[in-house]
């Protein structure tokens, strides 16, 4: 890029540096500037421009900012890989600027957004926006949860009534703020049912959330801070993205292979960056429903200990496990505490119960419940009592395994429809062995937002794969798409929509090559 | 201080900014630049110290780090007060370093500690451990919590029943994450039972959160970010200054006089420093227990619309003012949005129950509904419905008038038996229109922390002021003393101890004073 192209309006109500940082933005945006490039010297651009010295490092502090360039003291600023770096939470993440007039505009906040979250939702939004048709013939393989028409609310309703009985027998100090780590009550139970996990937790090893994205929290503004590298699989939990980015760490992103996880990957990552920490969801994986085997789960144990770094085992999804017997724990590794470990009932009861809990040792456990001390004080006694006695019981034992058996189903049945329908257009995807989703990988030059449209058109809503790659721009062209919430005819429906629209788009594009050749021909 | 006394070696391998910065906070240290100066113009000391402005530009923003300076666009740099500036939460607050053995020791992690909650935990313990006697005849005027005999524990048994009973006829779709302000009829009724503050709030203008304390975690990392000012009354609740302090703020603390928050002191704070937020409690300030008049409350409402900060009013104990009829919200007076409004059911039913919310302008709550989202998904609707099902009957009417005749009846007690009790000690106290406890200044030459110690061997848990104080180290030697959760017997046994208590001090003191006369005069 020729930094004489710059233009800045001296006499605009733009300040300066904010109309050279946008240009530059714009620069990086249309590829003029990439990677590594490194920015003219503050002195030498603020002659060229006739500005102030002050102007130009005011540009690049926000730049710096938004995670567009680096600046090294001594160094040079230089621009940065496309959206690796997310910006640091202490700075003003924007200024709102749009619909509220007078003294709101003004106020800033430190959110960064848009979130992943929000994106998602946006892209539902749209795909339903885009179908003509009756409501509900849309088929939705967007949502990532669990299927409402399994949510025991009946049961919930008795397990209410008998907490509000338990409760009466226990002394009035526990309805105080009652124990940092939550009721003991219930902790002694997780303690129990844990073991089904291949590990024993003491009670006091157990610290109660408000469900696995406030222990996802907690860990974060414990353990990361601003600049920390942490490890992901690339693909992986868009919420969890969402939480680590508020605290601007920097990705190190792990890709997967057909089994998981790439341990060598890991280790070459740890031992080049020493990361802070990787979260990991080694069982049913989202969003590809994959498992790593129990030999990547004792490597990454013993990188774990041996790089020094904290594993966050993200565990929500362990009880709908398609095999026979899902793999023990990687907590079940840990020999020294470098493990975090993380449960939730989102998805074994219902979404909006906000139960979970972390598991780690004692040290650490004391960190993390001493920061829900100050920013939350303590879970809800009633309502950890609720989920003890809906959880402590046989009817619960059933229930899971109807809502194994249901999503087992679903994925049988749409494996077998995407195997029929998608024949020929060079999609592939993963075998979900457990969870509620897969990943599908699109044949070379269709593009995804592309499809998302078309298929929307159709009356079926996919989801880009981008919004769950750490750096989006990575991302390969993919889609999610979920089987967990749709009984089986709907799923076929789904995959022959899919097809369709795939065969389509393909067509669209040979006949457009064909064209193309002729004019060349011509 | 004469700016042309610097002198920066420019062949020294040390960066001439940080030479300025350094030379700065030493002028700051030694009394040579006081609170309230303004640095010079960039330009003006860049040239007189023939240096570039990028060099002072950048001295100016890490005394802006550093919290010894505070830049305004187009205002300049000004020294701030000593000590006022807490460190930025991005910088690691500690490496453990005590107990643990090994590689644990050596993880960085980012809570500021101690907080003042674990400050007041020691110091109940602490008292505790101190008492000889009988544990049953130790008695507590420290916990600041609603009295556990009180609690309608069999009551929200019924309340969970109900709430269950509610929830079957719900769209399973309710169930799901649900709206992210929270259980769409919890906030219906919570807009009805709100207005006998004098305020009407719109459904969609309430957020629940998991208790007050999460409601002031989600304003602070919305809108605090480090180096911020922040208003408090001094002294305050002490778990809202561990919230703000973990972001890094700067206080501006507000002195109390006998009706409460000095608003003419706040009009100057914020004239002269243009502050980002005013945290406080009008109605049953704690620790004082003081009520603020509806004049009072008008001219902070009026401020903050001309100095444009934002007020988080909490009204937690609004249910507990003893006299005829407790002044309207500060809410009420919020013509465009600047009030935001905090409301927790933590002294009406029981602390851990956790059910709170936020009232705030659309434009705000919408920012603050996008980090309660991220950073915890939604509040449950099992327990938002529970609470729901408890207070909107008369039987909550009934209750609270009963908790309040109680408290009010205590209140009464207490005070007179201290009139009593320390006739002649030159203490005096707040008078608590409201709420909860007292606040005690002790006579001059006593200290707190070594009455907290001589009552403790007495018998007596007492909590010295300091912890409640923004800047611990400009508190008054003070108590705070709760009068909620004992009866009338046991308050008048406690000031009765306390008298005691505070009579031998000032004997030994007299004592020593007379044997330092005496040896002054031979």
């Amino acid at each position: 890029m020729d930094f004489s192209d710059l233009v800045l309006d001296k006499g605009g109500v733009t300040p300066l540096y904010r109309q050279l940082t946008e240009q530059i933005k714009a620069a990086v945006a249309q590829g003029k500037l990439t990677e590594g490039t490194r920015l003219p010297a503050i002195r030498n651009l603020a002659r060229a421009l006739g500005v102030s010295p002050i102007t130009v490092t005011q540009a690049y502090e926000a730049l710096a900012t938004e995670g567009i360039a680096n600046g090294q003291v001594g160094r040079g600023t230089f621009i940065l890989p496309r959206s690796h770096q997310t910006p640091v939470t202490t700075e003003p993440a924007s200024k709102p600027s749009s619909e509220v007039a007078g003294w709101q505009n003004e106020i800033t906040h430190y959110l960064k957004q848009p979130t992943r979250l929000a994106e998602i939702s946006r892209l539902m939004q749209n795909a339903q926006a885009r179908w003509n048709g009756e409501p509900e013939d849309f088929i939705s393989l967007t949502s990532g949860s669990p299927t409402p028409e399994l949510f025991p609310i009946a049961r919930f309703h008795q397990a209410l009534a008998q907490a509000g009985q338990s409760l009466q027998h226990e002394s009035e100090l526990l309805f105080q703020y009652g124990p940092p780590l939550g009721d003991p009550t219930t902790r002694n139970w997780l303690a129990t049912y844990l073991h089904r996990f291949g590990f024993k937790a003491d009670p006091d090893e157990i610290l109660l959330t408000t469900g696995s994205q406030q222990a996802l929290d907690l860990i974060a503004r414990v353990f990361l801070g601003p600049g920390e590298s942490i490890l992901v699989e690339s693909p992986t939990y868009p919420a969890a993205l969402d939480i680590f980015e508020q605290r601007g760490i920097h990705w190190l992103p792990i890709p997967l292979d057909r089994e998981g996880l790439q341990v060598e990957q890991l280790a070459r990552l740890a031992e080049r960056y020493h990361p802070k920490l990787l979260y990991t969801i080694p069982t049913a994986q989202s969003p590809t429903g994959q498992t790593l085997s129990p030999e990547r789960r004792r490597r990454v144990a013993e990188l774990s200990r041996r790089y020094n770094f904290l594993v966050v085992e993200d565990d929500t999804c362990n009880e709908f496990y398609y095999g026979s017997d899902s793999p023990a724990a990687l907590k079940s590794y840990d020999s020294d505490g470098h493990i975090l470990y993380i449960k939730s009932f989102s998805k074994l009861i219902f979404p909006t119960v906000r139960i979970g809990c972390i598991v780690a040792s004692p040290f650490l456990l004391e960190k993390l419940a001493e920061a829900k001390q100050i920013f939350d004080r303590s879970t809800s006694l009633p309502l950890a009592r609720a989920v003890f006695k809906h959880t402590s019981t046989t009817a619960f034992e059933r229930e899971i395994k109807i809502m194994s058996t249901t999503y087992r189903t679903r994925r049988d049945a749409f494996l077998a429809a995407l195997e029929e329908e998608l024949t020929g257009t060079g999609c592939s995807w993963t075998y979900p062995e457990a969870g509620f989703s897969l990943l599908l990988t699109l044949p070379s030059g269709l593009n995804p937002a592309e499809v998302h449209q078309a298929a929307a058109g159709r009356g079926l809503g996919i989801m880009p794969g981008a919004v769950f790659y750490p750096i989006a721009t990575e991302a390969p062209a993919s889609l999610r798409l979920v089987f967990s919430d749709n009984p089986p005819p709907r799923l076929e429906e789904a995959a022959r929509r899919l097809g369709q629209v795939l065969r389509e788009l393909l067509r669209k594009r040979s006949l457009g090559r064909a064209a193309s050749n002729f004019v060349a021909a011509v």
